[in-house]
């Protein structure tokens, strides 16, 4: 058996198919090439979209609209609800935190088979507050019953957050180059990817099973962080050239998002420690290197360029922050990213 | 049977909880009572949620979130994609033109089980083509896969628009008084409301027989249209005081939303028509009065209230513009909204 048609199985098995996405993600590309609004400026990465306010000076606005995925299946099925929404809004967070967004306000849609107001307020209090936490207003929602598209005690969450920033702080990804250092914020767990192969790879019947310090539920439902502290922090002390949030496509095609393409990044994995729940996945599902490192984010919840002098002073402004990797010259057909792992 | 337990009776068979709807609201606002955003302004009628722009003097953004409810379920049944995607949008665009702003930029959330990109494209796409009739960016979205929680076929959408607003041009509710006009501007049926009533009383094997000059299926599916062209132009004639996006909850539910409690609006159902779709659910249904101004737009999608000497110019502004009913002092205990019922 190749590695790819094994890749191939794994996704499919998982029911997620990466051709399709890609192929959409293509569609999108085309249909909205043939018309850009003019203030609509250039997003580092598409983590978020970024729009110059009308009249506003140096100022842009900055969009990012994010589901936690089938965590919310597992979140529904142990009934733990408050979770996944400071899941979803940490997950927004993070994303326009990639262009140097300061979050101002969210907006969510819950949508359920059967509404049940117990469990559509729990999710909306999660929501509510990871808000507060980020000084942000939950300036709205929408909560939608829907019987005949979700099953009994399944619900969707989604959420759109807007955040603002200067014009002149957008990370510029030309300004990376060879001798960089790439810092890296520690995951706590899956965050929000990866939970259809999760799902694949443990039956239910393991969930509540022992594991680690408590369950297989809840290495699972483990929250998604929010990086806007550390990432604050480090700003203050080193200059941040690209940042990059690792969530769907891991470490592989994350941080090519944010680099120039004359430069490519060697990480080291022997330089960070991998939750247990990814290792257990990575055991149980024999994961290649691909496709561990282009689903999961196998550690890394997000990462910072910063200039090799800054490293240090960057590594001690936040807990768990290290350095993971660094920037070198690209030759031709080089690939962007090389994860060199740890030796066991 | 009394009317209370045939409405009760209707919306159950619909399977829609109108009370647990209430509940979840009470319990939201209980929730968010304790905290508010300081630059999150009071919202007219909660349409869409105003928040003021840091140091951006007197502008505020306002957004509004929303989905198109189970007329998705029709649309998949029938492959009929794009319609959703123009849905949307301009629901979103009624929603915050009820404040009074105008469309920056929009995000949109579609899920399905098994992503087939051809459907999220058109989906995608009719989001797009209305967001350009608005000259508003289509600036990001998510698109997830999610197996396990959509049955095959299925999907969902949703999504968010930003605008801005001039905070001197929010309307006032304060300011409606007795005698004003209420203008009505028409529906073309049922928008984005309704449908889990209309796919209760409309059986799938009707959806493709002759109604009116099309099918069932196209008069279910005729597009929500946004007001925003309408609307503007009445404003360059009359001075409009509130507006309502007549969606889920009618008439009886949204206009009290832009009145102050001294006023009740009067609305004389023999100035405008029912579209036949409307007709037709009413007869299958045996609709009570209530639930069909609770339920339908019942032939009004927007509403603009004007002082009594600019009606005229209100009306001769906007195709299919009339006047709808008035304002009236409110005594004690009367409720807000009265609809005198066309003779037929």
């Amino acid at each position: 058996m190749t590695d790819e048609s094994r890749t191939k199985d794994a996704y499919a098995r998982a029911g997620v198919d990466i051709a399709a996405g890609n192929q959409t993600v293509a569609l999108y590309r085309q249909m909205l090439s043939t018309w850009r609004h003019p203030d609509q400026l250039d997003s580092i990465g598409g983590f978020g979209g970024v729009f110059r306010m009308p009249g506003g000076g140096d100022r842009a606005l900055v969009a990012s609209a994010d589901g936690v995925g089938t965590k919310i299946l597992i979140a529904a099925e142990l009934k733990r609800y408050d979770g996944v929404g400071r899941d979803l809004v940490n997950h927004c967070v993070n994303d326009i935190l990639v262009v140097n967004a300061t979050p101002m306000f969210f907006l969510d849609y819950f949508a359920a088979g059967k509404l049940d107001p117990m469990v559509a307020a729990a999710v909306v209090e999660g929501c509510a507050h990871a808000c507060r936490v980020h000084d942000c207003a939950l300036l709205g929602g929408e909560t939608a019953e829907m019987p005949g598209l979700y099953s009994a005690g399944h619900f969707d969450l989604a959420g759109t957050i807007v955040g603002i920033v200067d014009t002149n702080a957008l990370p510029d990804p030309n300004s990376v180059e060879p001798g960089d250092a790439i810092i890296g914020l520690p995951s706590v767990g899956l965050h929000t990817n990866g939970y259809s192969l999760a799902r694949a790879l443990i039956p239910r019947e393991d969930w509540m099973r022992p594991f680690n310090a408590g369950t297989y539920a809840d290495a699972l439902l483990a929250e998604h962080p929010s990086y806007y502290k550390a990432v604050r922090a480090i700003q203050s002390v080193a200059r941040v050239k690209t940042m990059a949030h690792i969530t769907g496509g891991g470490l592989l095609e994350n941080v090519p998002r944010t680099l120039p393409p004359a430069v490519k990044a060697i990480f080291e994995a022997s330089r960070w420690s991998v939750p247990a729940i990814m290792q257990d996945l990575e055991r149980r599902g024999n994961l290649t290197h691909e496709e561990k490192y282009r689903t999961l984010n196998t550690g890394i919840g997000y990462t910072l360029i910063v200039p090799f002098t800054d490293a240090n002073a960057a590594v001690a402004a936040a807990a768990g922050a290290r350095v993971v990797g660094w920037i070198e010259a690209r030759g031709d057909n080089e690939p962007q990213i090389t994860i060199h792992e740890a030796r066991t």
